[in-house]
C-alpha cells in the first residue's frame, strides 16, 4: 500500500461535523457525548473529520496522586493562552460519587478557564471497560483537533497500565513526580519511564529535590544502558495555583518546545506518528473484539450459568472460555 | 445446565500435576513458569488440577505506593504462620530494571520467609498485556491452591484498573491507605472502594489518622446511600518490619476473619464465588480474543502499513480497524 493523503479532504456530509470544523463548542461537546455512547452516526462523523485533523499538538501529563498534576496543567494552560494559543484539555480522572472536595476543587479551579472561549475542558470518567479509556481519549483528542485547538493536554491520574495506554495518544509525554515520596520513588513503572519525554520534579522547594533529580538521572542511565537511549530533560518546578511565571515553568515550557522541535524533523517524529496511529487502530480492534466477546457470552446463554458451573468446580474456566469463543464463531 | 461437582475428582494424568497436588515446590514453580509462557501442556495440567482446588482462602491487598503494603503483608504472613497455616504469596509488582533499592529491598526482606517451607512467594511482572496480569494472577492463585496452601495473599502496587481486575480473584480485599496523603486521599478510585471488604489506615501514628478514618467513613456512607450497602470495617495499623503483634495487626486479622465468616454462610458468599469464576472466564475469553486480534493484524500484513496510511491521514483509524477485524473472519 503506497497511500498518499488527498490534497483537499472533502467537507463532511453531516452539518454537525461541519460545525465541529468551525470550532462550534456545543457541536463538539455533543459529538463527544455521542462517541461515548457509541452512536453509529457519530462514528461516521469521526471518519469524515479524520482527514481534516493532524494539526493539534497533543501533550500528555501523568504522575502519581499528590504530585500536583492539576496545578502544572493549570499553569501550562495559562502560559499557552498568553501565547494566544487555543487549548483543549482531556482530564482522565477517577470521577466517582465518593471523591470529596479536593479533586473536585481542582477541577473547579481549573474551570476558571471554562469562562475563556480559548479553552475547552472535557473530563473522562474511568469506566473499567476493556480498552475504553484509551479509545475515548483518542476520540476526544481527535474532535478537539478538528475543532481547531492548537494544543490538546491529556491529564491522567496514576501511573498504571491505563495511563501508559492513554499516553500513546500524545506527541510529547510529561511525567511528574515530587521529592520525598520516600521508599517508593522508584515506583514509577518502567513502562511509564519508557514513555517519558520530559520528567518534572514538582514541589522542588521541598527537601530532597536534588536527590530526586539524581535518582531519575540514574534511572535514565540504566534505561540508556539497556539500549533505549533517548533525550529526556529533567525539569524542577514549583507549581502553585495562580503562579504562572518563574518557578521552573519557563524551563518546562522550553523542554516541551525542545522535544516538539526534535520530533518535527527527522525519522523519529515519523516513527512516532505511525506508533500513535497503530495504537489508535489497535485500541479500536480491541474494542470491536470486546463487543464480540460480549455477544458471544450472550449467545452462550449468559455468563451466569457458566460461572455457577465453574464456581462449584463442575467445569474448569479454560474449557468454559474455549466454549464461549467457539459459540462466537457460529 | 444443572451441573454438580463430581464427588472424587480423577487424579491428573501428568506426573507433574500430581506432584503439584502433593505440594512439591519445584513442580509448582515450573508449572507457573510454563503457564506464563502459555505452554499448551501446562494448560492441560491446569484443567486437570481445577477440580482439586477451592480450598485456599484468597486475600487481596492493594493501595498506593508508599502506604506500606509489603510491611502489612509481611506482618500477615508472620501471623498466619504462627497459626500453623501455609501461605502462598502472589506479588504483582512493577518489576523493572529501573527499580532501585527500596522495592527490591522489601522483596528481599519478605524473602526471609522463603527459608520457611510453609511460605511460597511468586512475583509477577506487569507486562502491559491485554488482561495479562489478571489472568496470570488467577492462574498462579489456582496453582498455589492446588499445592495445598491454606492462604493465598495477592499484593498489588497501585489502585488502577489493573488492580481492580486483579482483586477480582480474591475472597476478601484489603485496601490500604495512610494519613496525610493530603489533597489526594480521595484519589482511591470508586472501583477500588467498591471492591474493599476491609479498609486499613496504616502508619496510624502519623498526624491525621483519625481524619483519614472519618474521610473513609464518609466515603462509605456516600456509597451506601448509592445503594451498594455492605459491611466494611476500617482498621488502624502501625505496621513495621519485624513487628507482628499489637499495633492494630490483631484488629486487622479479626476484621479479615470476620469478613471470611460472613462470606462462609449465606447467599452473598455464593454470589461472590460465582463472580470470581465469571471474572476468571471473562479474562480467559479476552486473552483468546487478543491472540486472535494479533493473528488478524498479522494476516492483514502487519499493522505497520496500516499505521503509515492512518498517520498520513490517507485512511481513518475506524475503517482500518474494521478491515482488520474483517480479515480475521476469513
Amino acid at each position: 500500500m503506497t497511500a498518499s493523503a488527498p490534497p483537499t479532504p472533502p467537507a463532511p456530509s453531516s452539518e454537525r461535523a461541519r460545525q465541529v470544523l468551525r470550532g462550534d463548542v456545543r457541536a463538539g461537546a455533543r459529538l463527544m457525548r455521542d462517541l461515548d455512547d457509541r452512536v453509529p452516526s457519530a462514528l461516521v462523523e469521526l471518519r469524515e473529520l479524520y482527514p481534516h485533523t493532524g494539526r493539534a499538538y497533543v501533550l500528555g501529563l501523568t504522575g502519581n496522586p499528590g504530585v500536583g498534576k492539576s496545578t502544572v496543567v493549570d499553569a501550562l494552560i495559562g502560559a499557552y493562552r498568553k501565547e494566544g494559543k487555543r487549548v483543549g484539555v482531556v482530564a482522565v480522572d477517577p470521577t466517582s460519587p465518593f471523591t470529596g472536595g479536593a479533586i473536585l476543587g481542582d477541577r473547579i479551579r481549573m474551570q476558571q478557564h471554562a469562562l475563556d472561549a480559548g479553552v475547552f475542558i472535557r473530563s473522562l470518567a474511568t469506566r473499567g471497560q476493556l480498552g475504553g479509556m484509551s479509545r475515548s481519549t483518542f476520540d476526544v483528542a481527535l474532535v478537539l483537533d478538528a475543532m481547531g485547538y492548537d494544543l490538546v493536554l491529556i491529564e491522567t491520574v496514576g501511573v498504571g497500565q491505563d495511563e501508559i495506554d492513554v499516553m500513546r495518544a500524545a506527541h510529547t509525554t510529561v511525567v511528574i513526580t515530587v521529592p520525598g515520596l520516600g521508599d517508593d520513588i522508584q515506583a514509577i513503572k518502567a513502562g511509564i519511564l519508557e514513555t517519558a519525554d520530559v520528567l518534572v520534579v514538582n514541589k522542588a522547594d521541598r527537601e530532597g529535590a536534588d536527590r530526586a533529580v539524581r535518582d531519575l538521572m540514574h534511572m535514565l542511565e540504566l534505561r540508556d544502558a539497556d539500549g533505549g537511549r533517548r533525550d529526556v530533560e529533567i525539569v524542577k518546578t514549583i507549581a502553585a495555583w495562580g503562579l504562572r511565571d518563574g518557578s521552573g515553568m519557563d524551563d518546562l515550557l522550553q523542554a516541551i518546545a525542545g522535544h516538539r522541535e526534535r520530533m518535527a524533523s527527522g525519522p523519529e517524529g515519523e516513527r512516532r506518528a505511525e506508533a500513535r496511529a497503530a495504537a489508535y487502530v489497535a485500541e479500536l480492534v480491541k474494542g470491536l473484539l470486546a463487543d464480540r466477546a460480549a455477544l458471544g457470552m450472550e449467545k452462550a446463554g449468559g455468563l451466569a450459568e457458566v460461572a455457577r458451573a465453574v464456581a462449584i468446580r463442575a467445569l474448569d474456566p479454560y474449557t468454559a472460555a474455549d466454549e464461549i469463543v467457539r459459540v462466537l464463531d457460529k
